[in-house]
């Protein structure tokens, strides 16, 4: 069978070496003579991968003591509800930077069961920037912001930090792609379906003392102290999704970490963007300060070639970077998982295209 | 290696064929030359899942028209919440039925966050019974049940319909076991990790016409006509688990369906339970006439055999037949994949057990 080339923006692609582990441990985890997709989450074998995933977040993040780290399910839509839930006060305020679709169905929901300030918007150029130089009224309480927007192809270079605000980030499409710091954040949550591991489970880092100054009453299964409390078994946790996860950090891990995939990421997206600047008949998308390392959106400057474009990639096995509907063109997902050779072939495929 | 007979009360057994499919996917999916778990939700593969899962159901358990079948993420303690949230007024009560523990937290997120009425409670006995000649208050928005008590090893053979009142249940550890008359149910919901698929995904199947009638602003996530309108697509789905429960119910209605499972369950169910009462050493703890068909729970008579008893299943490769710390002795959870070869090896075992 051919090689194929995922640019799929999310689920996406995971790494070769962690899909044939995790393709074994379907038919035999362990060596149990059972599938993982079988055995009890209160097993001493599945509680050692959620130990395990846990442990692996925690020193590639390099996550300090007083934070928790949790491996739920929901998705990013449910991260929206339960920023509201365990951080606004009731009668209380949420900030908002607006920066793409991700950030307003965050916001959105904010409005919808609370109230929000917009601190900052880019959708007066279709969220084709990140907006700076804002500032966060005090009576709020957290400011959110999503670190890298995936449609857009725009990526928050510098975190808005600022005395006295929670910041709570939305990062599901670039957690563990570059180094943060955990202490500027009151919560991160992500999907894992970018960098993490497959749909099925999303990832909470909460600094704990934070938690219970609502004054809400908050649904058991929306409240993070329960999950703090089980430690994310709670109810049965989404065994698979979150050992594929494990596998995938152990892979990072093994590699060399966040300082290891971050420099490759700047090589990855250096490679394509260089040809998107040289090459006379396309155009990146995204303001060039702000642009994504992970999620690189570009459009042809003439129309006219786009047939001709897309079978040439498809004839190369390239898969998955028909753009977003809300911008158009292609939008190439470069994530960790991503090798260079497969974008080296995406830009040899963009020289072949003639004027 | 050899042969485990895993009687684990979930995650649980799935079929040996449909872990073998499961598995292969995760490395070539469809020979796409791609992991199902990294390619797009949105894809015509992965669509073309969830339109075959929700077909399934739909087929399997003859849903009538006007009701939605979901896939979504939370579990059932997720369930209890959307039950309130969906069905209860604003101002409302939820009547409830106090079967175990799975029952009882229902019933304290609906005090938490609402009122209640307890119909019946068979708490007295430590939950070995099912109440049944109980009446639902009329000013009730609607009868919670859990149909099957996999701590207990308790099942509702008759469910309590009752002329104006919505009934809505959580099937968590017996659908697909037996008939069900979809059109008794305002709602239905199962978590996936019993006789449906592995841990991450939860069924509903929901009377459309009900929702949209509490008065209450729902957020998005847990309203069910989010789900609706997007077929489960409203944010990205739990990939694996909705296959491989797709499989599980395709390996399903492949060898007959629900008649013929049923008629299985019951044999196996039989075997089971004859010889807990033909043997002196060993006492059922649930009814009779209430015992489940998928979790049968059972003690020794003389405690001091326990270890002799415990060596000689371990020898013969079961597992997974402690019994749950409320009830204590053992219990063998036969849900639809466990062949009654499994239950032979069990009764073969506690028949060498000597006086």
């Amino acid at each position: 069978m051919s090689k194929i080339h995922n640019f799929s923006a999310g689920p996406s692609i995971l790494n070769q070496d962690v899909l044939k582990k995790a393709s074994e441990a379907v038919v035999n985890f362990n060596n149990l003579n059972l599938s993982i997709l079988e055995i009890s989450h209160r097993s001493k074998d599945f509680v050692a991968v959620m130990d395990n995933a846990v442990a692996l977040v925690k020193e590639l993040l390099e996550v300090p003591q007083g934070y928790s780290v949790l491996f739920l399910q929901g998705g990013a839509s449910t991260g929206f509800l339960k920023t509201i839930l365990n951080f606004m006060k009731e009668n209380g305020n949420g900030a908002y930077l607006n920066t793409g679709a991700w950030s307003k169905k965050a916001l959105k929901e904010a409005e919808k069961l609370g109230s929000l300030t917009v601190v900052a918007s880019s959708e007066d150029k279709n969220f084709n920037y990140i907006p700076k130089g804002f500032s966060v009224p005090d009576n709020t309480d957290y400011l959110h912001i999503t670190t890298n927007n995936t449609i857009f192809g725009t990526q928050i270079k510098n975190i808005p930090t600022q005395e006295n605000t929670l910041l709570i980030a939305d990062m599901s499409s670039d957690i563990f792609s570059r180094k943060i710091n955990v202490s500027d954040y009151a919560m991160i949550y992500a999907g894992a379906q970018k960098n993490m591991g497959p749909a099925g489970t999303t990832l909470y880092i909460v600094k704990d003392e934070l938690l219970g100054n609502t004054g809400r009453t908050i649904p058991t299964m929306l409240d993070l102290t329960t999950h703090i409390t089980k430690g994310s078994m709670f109810n049965t946790p989404p065994v698979y999704p979150i050992y594929v996860s494990m596998l995938t950090l152990e892979w990072l891990k093994a590699n060399g970490g966040i300082e290891w995939i971050e420099k490759i990421n700047q090589e990855k997206a250096d490679l394509l963007y260089n040809e998107i600047d040289s090459n006379p008949l396309f155009e990146g998308t995204a303001a060039k300060e702000d642009r994504s390392n992970m999620n690189v959106t570009f459009v042809l400057t003439d129309e006219s070639k786009k047939a001709v474009f897309d079978s040439m990639w498809k004839e190369v096995g390239i898969s998955g970077i028909n753009g977003h509907r809300d911008v158009g063109g292609y939008r190439a997902s470069i994530y960790n998982a991503m090798p260079i050779e497969s974008i080296q072939v995406l830009v040899d495929t963009m020289k072949k295209l003639i004027n």
